[in-house]
């Protein structure tokens, strides 16, 4: 088994994965699909930017989308639990070697820029402005009614690595893996989380850097279904992907989107708590197909090969040899 | 056993119960409860009148609200199957000694007018006007998303003699009935329809004739509950007077709220067909309280007493004693 | 427009397609598929046939499983309005010049055979044995919770002769129809009802004649979903062959399913009434993608090709040429 | 506003309530409700005792029956970080004054039990014994298909006392809280959590220390209204006692049981994450309806009054004086 004991003692302390910024082409294109197609609520909007956030969030922006570098992601936000943390992870990446920037990005408190071993671009901060919480505005809920982002998926090109450097030193938990029938086994993919539910951020084996998906929360089926029919309404059948469908792994109920610049965006609900120590990580083997879809559907050959490129990091080719992927 | 065969002859062939014309105070209030939180289609609307359908409809409409009279119910509309059958229903109530008029309201063919022999004020037509179906305009879907119109309720001051005249001479047939324990039992309520579902009309011993209440379709319980957020969340909550629920009768799952006038609408989804010749009329005794509810939960006094007045009649007290209602 | 006037006075009245029996290898497969995962009631069963019905029905069967012959499509039955109009019916196909015999099934009231003029095996009775209805035995709901039998698609070789006798002849209704967009067009597939719902025989376009589909009612959507997860834990996931998905056609929302024999069974729930005389039937080209899925999903190749063959008769192939399927 | 700062170094780490030991008389009646009616599933069961958990849960149980004492709380349940934190507590306890004794129930790693310092019954441990997780065998679901225990609601009658030991030593947050309109005003309800949603543990003014409900996770609304039919069908509709409804207080949709000994329990869904540090308590006026039900429907009086005694404590009346509830 190739997975380590988390650092129960992490130099910092993160509490979630809490916010991405992606690349975009038109903002307004954007709007109709975040905002009228997913339900998500502007928080603010300029000539170059748009913060967006989920309909409980009190929280300035779960997701920043920026003109310029279309596809590409920017940068991943985390929350870090005190003020001290940040500190803490100042020095933490220094003493890494790491080069670690300052600034207050709008809608955020002091934040830490970095690039992580693998070359990710990181932000951590402790606090977002407080802003209105829309959870009970059910007046204003439109198609998917996204309640807030959830985790962050990516494929990494040295997954053991990045898992272990998450892990062994951030303190990050697995909740499920996929690893190889070799001898001995090899991690595939890995579901990684700090805030008690099945993940913050997901690995897979993969031509990367390069974000897989975002992870957005939804109350239930309905809201995807209803947001599947609002897509179609909208003349955005086209941004519908993969799915509905439940996962085996993290037992979601799952919808991928590609939003207007290839974004890949899932709709996700269903999966469970991870909190208790008794929980351990839950074995599926490559070969296994109800890992990626309890109901045997057939993902389409994009969801397996195309992801977002992080800015100013070039893809590398992974360690483990990827698979063909059976066109659909 | 109080039932009645059915007319499988009638003189005129009626389709469905298809619209109700209620009396209204104020048209903007009016559209905020039936339009953003019931999810109803404004087709229409002029200084003292507002016409609305429901998302599936093809036809100008199944409510219409006109000013003055708030509170008071002005017409139940009937659709026939042919025009030729509005021929034979005119001669069917002049032979009955009951009078009949003629006209072409907006958005309806011709239309015969005439007071049913307890006074209750009936249009029938063979048409309406033909619009544009939103059913497929899943970006626009507000609230309960209402689809269409499903039944009419009424009080019944004779109950057994309305029930005659209905099942007996026009041919409705009867889906369920409670009646009393006495012996020989008397009818206490009644579901009858022509469309092979639950009802288009369904009566109940009281203070009549009254409306109880107009039933409108929606797609499942999950609008229910959304309509409820929705009404909560516009500060329309006092317009929730009873469930959300189960009947027994019916199986359906329901909501009951009263209109700004008073006028009380039932969002309803879950009943069966009846189309079968094998499906006999379900009794239940008037003690059972699953009939009501099968959760089991009492409804307000004002459920069982208050009823709009239709237009021009005055309501008269039942032949069976009504029972005292206990407070909830 | 290739459509024909429905008859509106039908020699004989067919109040809906009320059962069909089916080919099956194995008794007890049968049953862990419609009884445990699709949630039907087992009405009777002895060595050589399983008699099941819906939730709500209160008559015998509405699928009827008979060892022998498997994956081949016995009969459909049809229910007529009353005796007389079994005599009418018997009258008029000998009058066409064909063959009708006579018997009493199990579970049947007096029902005449006959092929139609295309070869496909009718039944047509009156009525059934009366069941105890299950509507409310909420403890007892398993898997899809089906409620009632809703429909019968089939491929045609003759479509348009097929849709001319049924249409023309027995006064079967159209709802919906695509046609190629050749000059002038030619129809491609049709949806036909007699109940006031979109259908009650769909054909399409093909070799045939052969049984496309028998469509199960079920509540909503959410029963869908919990079927492909009991699906799923019985072992049962490879019985998915297409969605769940929203049909632009009918809007109903389905999941296609193959039983143990192969025969495909539908899921659905969400189409919507059809009784109004406003109702005009709904045209689809044959080139638009949203009239098979709103959502955008390509169907397997399977689905387009794969039926069940009719007891007794060899299929032709069609009129129109088929156009090539795409592999998913 | 009467709160005080969460203590942010507890001596020694909370994770979550955990499960709750509870009295009754018969235990094939409390299987038939918690095992058949609510879908939690038996872990084990001996002549005394009957061991209980949700779907999702690798861990031995959250609801513990102990025949004897029926309606008395015997116990309530805590899991912490790690054993060094037993330890911690333990020391922490005894330096409080409070006894402590240790053993090592079924089920359950090495517990530590005390009373806290108004009198209830605590338990806490590190871990529970690790059984399978049923979260995908959805073949074996039945009624609400509870996932897990999610929290505890109490009585207090020294509430300000409870809340500030609960959140000043013990390091529990505030998701939400009634106030009185008095200057100052005081506290009148408090919702505290651990684990990062709205509540681990709620505490109300009243006679107390009292159980006022169990509250369990289930995945979405549709869970509740299935739950609802399957008591009802199982002639366990009297159980019901309030709901379904919408809290404005955690947004949370609910319905109330009273199980066969009348402990209450929540069937609960809905809520939202507390994790990010902009997160601040929201206050609700005590007169506010909304708090109650967003939908306004009245609480039964026995929502407001009754409640299960803690095993060896005398209810206390209450500081400040509880307000006359009007009877439904």
């Amino acid at each position: 088994m190739p997975l380590v004991e988390p650092n129960t003692s992490p130099p910092f302390d993160v509490l979630r994965v809490s916010h991405v910024e992606l690349g975009a082409s038109d903002l307004e294109a954007s709007k109709a699909f975040y905002r009228d197609a997913l339900g998500m609520v502007v928080t603010a909007q300029d000539g170059e930017t748009l913060w967006l956030r989920g309909l409980e969030d009190t929280s300035h922006h779960a997701i920043v989308l920026r003109r310029g570098a279309p596809g590409t992601c920017l940068r991943l936000g985390f929350r870090v639990r005190t003020e001290a943390d940040l500190d803490r992870a100042a020095h933490y990446f220094v003493g890494r070697g790491l080069e670690v920037t300052e600034d207050r990005p709008r809608g955020q408190g002091r934040t830490l820029h970095v690039r992580d071993p693998f070359g990710v671009p990181l932000a951590f901060y402790h606090r977002q402005d407080i802003v209105e919480r829309r959870l009970q505005s059910y007046g204003a809920y439109r198609g998917a009614a996204v309640q807030r982002l959830d985790h962050v998926n990516a494929f990494a090109a040295e997954l053991q690595d990045t898992y272990e450097w998450l892990a062994g030193e951030l303190g990050f938990r697995v909740s499920e893996y996929t690893e190889t029938d070799e001898t001995p086994p090899r991690l595939w993919a890995v579901w990684l989380h700090r805030k008690g539910n099945v993940h913050d951020l997901a690995l897979t084996n993969g031509l990367g850097p390069r974000l897989h998906h975002v992870g957005l929360w939804v109350r239930g089926e309905m809201d995807v279904i209803h947001a599947c029919d609002v897509l179609a309404a909208s003349g955005l059948a086209a941004s519908i992907e993969r799915g509905p469908g439940r996962h085996g792994i993290s037992n979601a109920f799952f919808l991928y989107l590609r939003d207007p610049d290839g974004h890949r965006v899932e709709l996700f609900t269903g999966d469970y708590r991870t909190l208790d120590p008794e929980f351990a990580p839950i074995r599926w083997d490559l070969d296994d197909p109800r890992r990626q879809t309890l109901w045997g559907h057939a993902a389409p050959k994009s969801w397996f090969e195309e992801g977002s490129p992080f800015e100013g990091v070039e893809p590398r080719q992974p360690v483990l040899p990827v698979r063909p992927v059976v066109a659909r």
